[in-house]
């Protein structure tokens, strides 16, 4: 039985589900698989459970929010691609619930289009990690285990 | 039988559903269930019938005010959350039917950060109500009454 | 003898004795008179009094502010006009105050000019109701009952 | 059996649905199925088959931008609605994908509000039609054909 | 007695009473009544008469045009002095009155601070004179007599 | 003999030769022959000569008032239509000469959109005038018989 | 004899002489006259007629949009070259006459620098088609078919 | 008799009466009257003479400053409240007169509201005194003092 | 011995060593050492001892900054010069300790070029005193004996 | 005869035939004539040829930059006055050239107003030099033997 | 012996040296020793060296950038404190070496004043860790142990 | 011995010790020691002497400013790097004292960053060459010999 304090969920918003096809010149040749992969290995070392989910949704990351909250998980690992820029509405979840988010993006935002240098999860984010590939999940992964 | 041009649709958007958990210095105590509650005894006292829905899904809120305009309900109360602040989308779906839309905020939004300060929804609304909590929706739907 | 916790002022600023005369298209027909006495039979309903003024005095609304402080009166309910997106220093008498001040607008300013689109009462008023023309005064007055 | 390579996808996002009844003498007076009608005719006689869909789900948008990609269709047609102003997510989905998108307008955002005056969309777009009403999906249906 | 119909209304705001004194080397050195006498004389020969006036409060520039209404005067002369950059409520106060207001300045507005560049009087102004020192004046009532 | 101390240059920016025929609701029915007529009646009463150009190229504007500096002509009153709003050559052209310049306008540019609020003739302009229609001529022409 | 109401004038501005040598990674490598046969070609197959001019004077472009009206054509293919980003005097030259005005880039300016993303052509133009390359100027020749 | 040329006026704007029971933990408990006894007693020791005044109209700190003027005062101290940030008027006033006007603010208005920063009576100040408290207007009278 | 709780540090940025010689029609013919002078006749009346410093380095400001709280003296006199604008570290050392520190400038920075207009100083500093010359550091001084 | 490799264009834009003229304290006391012969002289020592030409007309400067290119100069010292700041289309001009254009101002825009603070030739040009007077174009020819 | 390329230069700017007195609601208890402790045991598991500096100079933390390039070290870790967001000079002192430079914030910026939100570090950084407290140092030694 | 009267320094800014290895392809091959030979041999020509430094700090900078005006040096030559764009303390330097600075840049800042179109230099400069590499050096040199 998976213990919620030892769970997190690592949420990934639109077009994620491309990577390793998407722009690999910006987002690199992992697969979101390959990157569930690797979180699962570390999480087993820290003594943490995982649940990695993707959708195009806006609404359906807001709700992913919401259960993670009436489930008391430790910890939502947050990578919400180009809502990251727009959504005043994830903004609001983040505040809404008590669980800390780690904000995660495999890219720079910083070092591209102005429109991605502006975050309205940021603000409310437990933590930002980004421009670190892949591996900004598994920085943020062992930030969740000192929570 | 349910007679549409007394029906008052009361849409609630991202994060509502939280009422009552999240942030209640803010929002206050009371939860969707409470508001639903003394809206169906107002709306009794006004011969009207209300149906309160919410999603958080911007798409849901589109689609039933899609329906809203095609059943020829009397008025939409509208709380669309964090959507009021970014979704053109939502301002062209009021601006595309006739049905009266009065927009509602249980908070003051001018009075928190700048990015709430500007509504899509305002300049299609037939009026905003904001800032008295959950009496706002009564409010709102008196004010539908008078349509 | 009127008691001051159950007097509502209701204070109008700038044209608004032009109020029927005035752009009918946006204000419509009522006078100012008309409202008032609108409101004398609501307040009378609520076990209210109202004190209806106005002035196109800047001056005249910041000492008229002042006054409900001093005299402990139940709530303000403010039309300030084309000072609305201007006045500093009635932000700053309504901040001076504890008294609750109910901002109104007949017209709903975020469907008009950009310049109407910033209020400068809004951020200290208690709350705000605006496009719904003469009928928001008494959803006012509705509002001031609770308090 | 359907041939990808000679395949258009004509995907239309929010409040599309309501051409027809929406607005018309911003829109017109085709429906929705009268469009699809006209490309279907057109497509004949270019040796192309389209598939025309519409959703008010921004994700819906984005999935099928991804199908397109899989299924490694000629063209997308795209008219996103209010998200082509807003929508980040959309920008990277085509980003995203090497399948052209052709972006198209039934009326002109130009000659509209300021905030329909920036598009998401165009940067990433294969092309631009704009202002035509219905034709500008027959114009870019023979770009399509070109390509 | 006075005819309302010949009647020319020459409004002057803040500042304007020091005419010939404050910075003449933007103002020059006619004063208020010099230029009274000079349009006096001007209007006799136009078959016009003049009611020229000044004040430092906002509310009794607004009261005068209010005036001008209800006494059907021909046309109003509005030197509005530093109201002219900042003050809605006469903007409005122009707008709620069907009698035709010309704006004069005596020096070019344009050609000093950037917060002299817009005035909120222009856009609801029938026309505007600035720049001719007090010959704007004089113009301004030449353009009167052929309304 | 025309005598240059008595001439008065108008000249006339892009679009001015369709007087008449565009947009009469903006700019009314007088051509610019009607113009001429007029101003020449008024020059005769002034014993000024007047000469009226039109083109709508910004260099040959910039020729003319630098033609109006080498004869010592008066004054030129100068409605640059579009270029008004863009030329920063016409700006430096007017500051080059010692002529004086009254910028006119037929239409009232700030009751128009904003792109039209700037003007880059006026900070180096005598004085300006707009919003009168054919008549803003006349007027410019009588303050140009005081310099 | 050629029938105006069949002819279509194609105006081109500035630089757009140099086509097929400037930056052909931006513009490609065909020259204007290899447009000018493709449109001719298209046009006979349309019962139009095309008269294609260039000019690096914003005053031509004027003279032809002038004269597009005075002679009553059908359409006007109009590609302005930088002027489409800072000319108001085009603008107005297209709203004071009542031929339709098709906007076409060769490039998508969207994708380009920031000061390519406004136009002042787009607002007053019956349509735009943009990022086609030359084949753009065939799709707005179609489009003036229907006209 | 009073010398004006040792009299210092000291003029307090809108709110200002309301000193000592006003938002206290930002201004203090000190009453408007406080502070004149306070200033007395100071301007006893410098040899001056202090006249102070409070008014909620823009228009009375114009007449006083005008009187200033008039009178030959030797400086005025000048605390003008919210008028500050939005009185073009009260800066023409102060540009006016050569009496030195000392600005003065209880509150540091740069720690306070964005619209807070910036002040149209500081660029024709003498000196801006703010942040002290009500020692501030000591400050301001001891430098007024050395004028 | 030296009292910390007595001293007073007078910090002095950027060209300030010049004083006496810069630009005199704006900071005056007092050298800093004419300053200091003063400043230490006006601390022996007040009990206050000064340490008066100067440096064109960043970095040596704050390490005095820190030197200060470290000592625990009363106060701290900064006049920043060009770093008042453009310091966020001076900003952050200001907020980093407990000692109130005061903003001094000679000149009035607000009635200069724009980019003097906003410090970021100033919402840190315990109060700000600017355009009255050299005997701004006196009223300072006069301040912090009052802390 | 003139070899295109030793020659270099100097290219003038509107204004500049009246430098001698026009503003002495800021552009000098030199004529165009004048600075040609000192380029004609210092071309000599350099083994180049000049061609310096003037006008008013943007579409002239863009026709020369064109001939510039066919020809095979050198290089272009371009001086575009007043359009430096507003034209795109000579930015696209010499974009589409691969002749070097050497930006020249004789006075500093820089230190003068804002709307000149921008360039749309220097991002374009192969280098800029401004502020020397008539002395920078000669430093441009220098810097152009080098090419 | 250090190895240069296990060695990590850990570089911190102004007002670091005070993390433990410092804002601690902000930034915490620990000191930089502290975190010197920890990095130092943390780059013992991962077999690396770590050189923590610190300085309130901008020039000092340049000098280090450029040493750290010089000596070919594996990674350098910068916290530039207050310069982050004003500092053009350290963001081209990083794009001028290809030494990869990983910035760390204690605090989450976003979650402050706006004049935090920009980071001249960030489009240069190979990484971003901000609002982990001290940890976020720890993290970026483990990101950094894997270039 | 030097005479200063022909004495030039030359003062480079952060990073421009790395010429030669920092962003070949922005800044060139050629060394500061490369660029100060071919600046000793050109002010051999000219009977000048150079003296050229570099530091990474802005004070420095600003004490060779003081130095050189001290000394009465006839010029220097600045390229402030980064500093540039940001700093106020050099420009209030550089208006500190008399002596001529010319601003140079090796690259196009224009053609680059906009961080980077802004020059706090520019505007007291006595003239700005940029672009032109190293050789822009002895431009600057050439005019200085010319002061």
């Amino acid at each position: 039985m998976t213990d919620a304090a030892n769970l997190v969920l690592v949420l990934n918003g639109p077009n994620l589900n491309l990577l390793g096809t998407r722009e690999p010149e910006v987002y690199g040749l992992d697969t979101l698989d390959d990157i569930a992969m690797m979180l699962e290995d570390r999480a087993g070392e820290l003594g943490l459970t995982i649940d990695l989910r993707q959708s195009n949704h806006e609404g359906h990351l807001i709700d992913w929010l919401h259960e993670a909250a009436s489930r008391g998980v430790r910890a939502v690992i947050l990578n919400a691609g180009g809502l990251t820029h727009t959504s005043v509405a994830l903004h609001d979840a983040i505040k809404s619930i008590t669980v800390p988010v780690i904000e995660v993006h495999i890219s720079n935002p910083h070092a591209r289009e102005a429109f991605r240098h502006h975050s309205f999860i940021s603000p409310v984010a437990a933590g930002v990690i980004c421009g670190f590939g892949p591996q900004g999940y598994r920085l943020a992964l062992d930030a969740a285990a000192t929570f």
